[in-house]
């Protein structure tokens, strides 16, 4: 698909080596989305698809991850269709498997975790964090936070809050499969305090669960992994 | 990977195109498990990587989907590095992500689903689905079954019970992404009579959620997939 692109509009997230593989003489538009950045974005995004989609053959809209989870890729794809343009929806690996795979930590594992919860921390511009935390307190259930680093104090306490136990194991891992990849293990009431420690900035994925400690140190020094 | 592998041990998922990449050469051996055969084949699965990796060189173990999402990756991996075998670890696709986005079913959609569940509907011997009712209640949660066809009449009133709506939009995905897929749309209290009315078997994935109406019929009918 990449190969037969006439224009791309790409994120922040994706690699130079994927980028790699566009055509030398295909538009190559960045429209990644950085916090921060102002609400508009998303709507600009939406009309140049359609622009480029009225003027040029093939369009793709190339992101990190998978677009149909915490991607907006469904939104933009309501809009192309909404102005009666076909999409080819094309899944992905979610960060939520590949940061994890990346460093060790299965998302299910027999007895441990029967259940994988996927849930923004992202706050809006409310400031408010309002989420079902009821839902998150299954000891044999994992949780993963995308965007969630800057509502760690509040994710931390209302878990707590709602039932886990304060030392179930948790994983901060930061910019996951690239080669600047760094993880960062701990507990749950520990995580605060190892992101003030190491400064830990977005995008970094939050692993809350049992499963983190799946593999001990000795055994993950033997686990590699394509890349980095 | 595979181009390299001396022995490839394979499941019932993976598809012929992905073998045709495995060297003519390398030793191939189906261990697929389906439902119904005898518990011991993870014991022997464990035990052949294990025989295979001290005999040959490179050996993959390759399953559909992601090996860590209800894959039992986790416990083969465990095994080989106790018996002092490096891994690597690919991550893959999981289900729940690949038949979503081939029927045009996002896991996660602004205001309509903040959180996605990924949970097994597998009974266990004992013939109990145990599971944590209570933390799949929020209308703003995307539930995705593995393994739920034959627990379905529990899973429906359990949820119900919990406190999803009858009505909440509801599918099921036969062999999703393969050509074979099919999809049934209804709702979580008419999932039981779809299954016993088109006499739907594994491996189908259940997906509950207002997300699975996200694009209507007219809209389904301008989305396209790589294949099938």
């Amino acid at each position: 698909i990449l190969k037969k692109a006439d224009v791309v509009l790409y994120d922040a997230l994706v690699s130079d080596e994927i980028m790699a593989l566009v055509p030398q003489d295909a538009e190559k538009i960045a429209v990644g989305k950085r916090a921060g950045k102002h609400s508009a974005a998303q709507d600009e995004i939406n009309q140049l698809l359609v622009t480029k989609a009225f003027t040029r053959k093939n369009v793709v809209r190339l992101k990190g991850g998978d677009p149909f989870v915490f991607g907006r890729g469904s939104e933009e794809a309501q809009f192309m269709l909404a102005n009666n343009i076909a999409c080819h929806i094309v899944p992905g690996i979610t960060a939520a498997s590949a940061c994890t795979s990346y460093v060790g930590i299965p998302l299910t594992h027999r007895e441990v975790a029967r259940s994988a919860s996927l849930i923004t921390g992202h706050v809006k511009e409310s400031g408010h964090l309002d989420l079902p935390w009821h839902t998150l307190n299954d000891h044999q259930q994992t949780i993963v936070f995308y965007m969630g680093v800057k509502s760690l104090p509040i994710i931390s306490e209302q878990l707590i809050t709602a039932g886990r136990r304060s030392n179930t194991p948790a994983a901060l891992i930061y910019k996951g499969t690239t080669p600047e990849q760094k993880v960062y293990r701990g507990c749950l009431s520990s995580l605060v305090s190892i992101v003030e420690q190491h400064n830990v900035k977005p995008p970094t994925l939050i692993v809350i669960g049992d499963v983190v400690n799946t593999f001990d140190e000795k055994q993950l020094a033997n686990v590699g992994y394509l890349s980095p």
